[in-house]
């Protein structure tokens, strides 16, 4: 049994334990049936406590993975069709919420915490106009697959819309993907190997810690400030580990909201030279600035920054479209593991996301929606702050607040909730380890339903009350 | 350094060497510039003589990826744009023609050993109105997220259709993909870790062997018979070994067009119920069906087969739509991988694909498919025969035949081809260890085009002549 407990990660022990039994019972695909080493075993071959060993043990009988046979030591559990990798408590609160925004059939629940706009805010009527005009068009568009690389005609519109963000990105060093996760599982495949160390930020994406946990890499947090990572921090952690990369939200940053001030991009670039570190910049707010921006690509002058950009959010989620900007060495290899895995990506959805960019279309709706997700924010954060709610950090632009009711936690908040029809994501699926949280990321684009708004008021603590 | 070299596979241990080489160097990140052991040491080690060592660091040297100092020995090559993981010699001659299929301009030139049907054959009608219907219909097909196994209406649809195949999968055992190559993609990484063993067939599909290979898994070969894998050999690497799953295409197989006898079938369970074998079976011929067939997923009374099967072949390629078909709690992990590594699969293609297995029209457009597929194979395979080429087996039905001219080479029949025209695929593409051979994957559609008549026949050597 391979387990190396790292004492000076902010994690607990009985975390880390916990955690790297379920992947050792994973990895080893342990039979039911199968006996752990004896606590006290255990205990000493870790140099912990054993109650720490048994706490670990306790949390994973807690979650199906194991059972407790009296006298006799602790067991491999039967798997439940129930009991999923996902289900246990050492995968964080998370488990419970975090597909559940994905299923079908909500009813008239109100999504507050999801990831998405609206469908009634979406360009229909131009996106509907564009799949029929490719569904007139030539008939490669509809069966043949795509080349390696994407369409090399929306691989050109990329290439001039990511100049008007003041990034040089060539089309030959684009890679199409499908969506932003997409690109960053062909990127982790690449670049990491289990036991890779990297910097991720503090709150942050759910789902890309979902991705270096199952790739086996190990995680090293950086709080998240109000201009971007933390820098104390952040140096150093570069100083007392060798991590390989950095994962980073410059603007509005899911999910406080916040964007990278540019002395802080500036340092951290400075940063990135002086400790040989890749920075993967996930900007799929991109289209949503409003006014100036700081973002590394546009800085960085020496390709130590791959970018990475997705339709999903502001065109479709639907017809998974995004992309990455790399090396040309990088993107030959990217482009060949995106064959390996799955011969490419959809030649009808890039085809028709490339003719509404070219058209312009594309360009008004985002304007559209511009102008609307800034003025539910605006109004949002009035009525938030009258509601007695803090907020992280008040936004420039983009989709969510980071906001939370002192002293209520998420599962007071999630009742009342519920009790408005209205469904949260907890604060625990944006920390890495999904530790408990306060805090909650409210998608502005819901906040003036009744539902929430009922919710609000409720869940607030006016100071005038 | 760690490399097992085994003396019980087919592959030379030159390959295995250079081959292992290349993952260690590729796995350890190794610095341009890094030194690697000497030829004496590294023949000690590993037990070989000195010029196995010598020919496998030639072939790294040939490939690009190390370079040899006179008189110091031999250390990694910096890395050029060009020189990617799939441009060396260990990867298979196939490196030079794998992806050439799938670049877009070529031009005039017939891609008579590529995988999928001309456009000119495909339901572009049905298609097209299809997707305008969809266009037309709930905004939530543009827009929205699919949920974590797929659109369950699809999944309805699938299951339908599998049923009167005689195989029994509820909609809840099924996870749709993007494709035949995501699903064995999610497999793959959810089944097998690397060093594990599984059985491939050879001649089989290289996307596969690339697969395993990505994931450093050591596949051991089964010759395809006329009739399915050939059972003395499986039988004993049964034996021998003990490997976690043999991937397999039951029905006119990739590149052979042979289809599983029934007595072979039975046996193959056998063997893998006594063994404990879990059985890919990769059935994306499967709406090609003419006649009688035999199925493993359709014998199988203890879902030891996992089935898989896509519309890329029969519907589209672009769409990228395909599904698997696995017991319940496999299930479960393969959509929680699908989620983290990409978010899920295009709601939008999956709507599309749904309404035409609803609506009849696939149905009809397949028929007249197999109508088509049938009268070209019939008139292909005469031509063959008359202007002197050797047929491997004349196959039921399906898109493929495996053929050759009898003392000529890949590079003769390709220069041959050039001439014509004509893009050959290679034999060897289809070798998992990318062994030269002289055998061709035909692709029948195209088999009528003049310039694949006048390449068969300045080819062919005509007993008459």
């Amino acid at each position: 049994m391979h387990i190396t407990l790292d004492r000076h990660l902010s994690t607990p022990l009985v975390q880390q334990l916990s955690e790297q039994l379920l992947a050792w019972i994973e990895r080893q695909r342990l039979r039911p049936g199968t006996r752990l080493p004896s606590i006290r075993a255990l205990a000493r071959s870790q140099a912990v406590s054993a109650s720490c060993v048994i706490e670990a043990y306790d949390r994973l009988v807690a979650s199906g993975w194991l059972e407790a046979r009296h006298g006799a030591g602790f067991f491999v559990a039967e798997r439940k069709a129930g009991v999923q990798r996902d289900a246990g408590e050492s995968w964080g609160e998370a488990s419970d919420g975090r597909w559940r925004q994905f299923h079908e059939g909500h009813g008239d629940v109100l999504k507050l915490g999801c990831g998405w706009l609206p469908v009634a805010w979406r360009a229909e009527a131009e996106l509907a106009q564009a799949i029929r005009q490719v569904s007139r068009g030539a008939a490669e568009a509809l069966f043949d697959y795509c080349p390696p690389q994407g369409l090399a005609s929306l691989r050109l519109q990329l290439h001039k819309g990511l100049a008007r963000l003041d990034i040089c990105a060539e089309p030959e060093r684009i890679v199409t993907t499908q969506g932003a996760s997409h690109a960053l599982d062909l990127l982790v495949r690449t670049l990491l190997v289990p036991g890779d160390t990297v910097l991720v930020e503090r709150p942050g994406y759910y789902n890309l810690y979902n991705l270096l946990r199952l790739h086996g890499v190990r995680m090293l947090e950086v709080p998240r400030t109000a201009t971007g990572p933390d820098l104390a921090v952040l140096e150093q952690l570069l100083a007392e580990h060798r991590p390989r990369c950095l994962f980073i939200n410059s603007l509005y940053q899911n999910p406080t909201g916040t964007s990278l001030a540019p002395k802080v991009a500036y340092r951290l670039l400075e940063l990135a030279r002086e400790h040989d570190l890749r920075i993967i910049e996930d900007d799929l707010y991109a289209d949503f600035q409003e006014g100036p921006a700081t973002r590394l690509s546009t800085l960085d002058s020496e390709q130590r920054v791959i970018y990475l950009g997705s339709l999903s959010k502001t065109l479709s989620s639907s017809l998974r479209v995004g992309y990455l900007v790399a090396d040309s060495a990088l993107v030959a290899r990217l482009a060949e593991l995106k064959m390996i895995s799955g011969i490419g990506t959809s030649r009808f959805a890039e085809q028709v996301v490339g003719q509404m960019l070219a058209n312009g279309s594309y360009r008004k709706s985002v304007q559209r929606l511009r102008l609307r997700l800034a003025q539910h924010m605006a109004k949002l954060l009035g009525q938030l702050e009258a509601c007695g709610w803090e907020v992280f950090c008040e936004p420039f632009g983009g989709m969510f607040v980071w906001a939370r009711v002192p002293g209520r936690d998420f599962a007071e908040l999630d009742a009342l909730a519920l009790e408005h029809s209205v469904l949260l994501t907890p604060g625990s699926a944006f920390d890495p380890q999904g530790r408990a949280s306060d805090w909650l990321r409210i998608n502005v684009a819901y906040g003036q339903d009744v539902r929430a708004q009922a919710f609000f008021q409720h869940a607030g603590r006016p100071s005038a009350s």
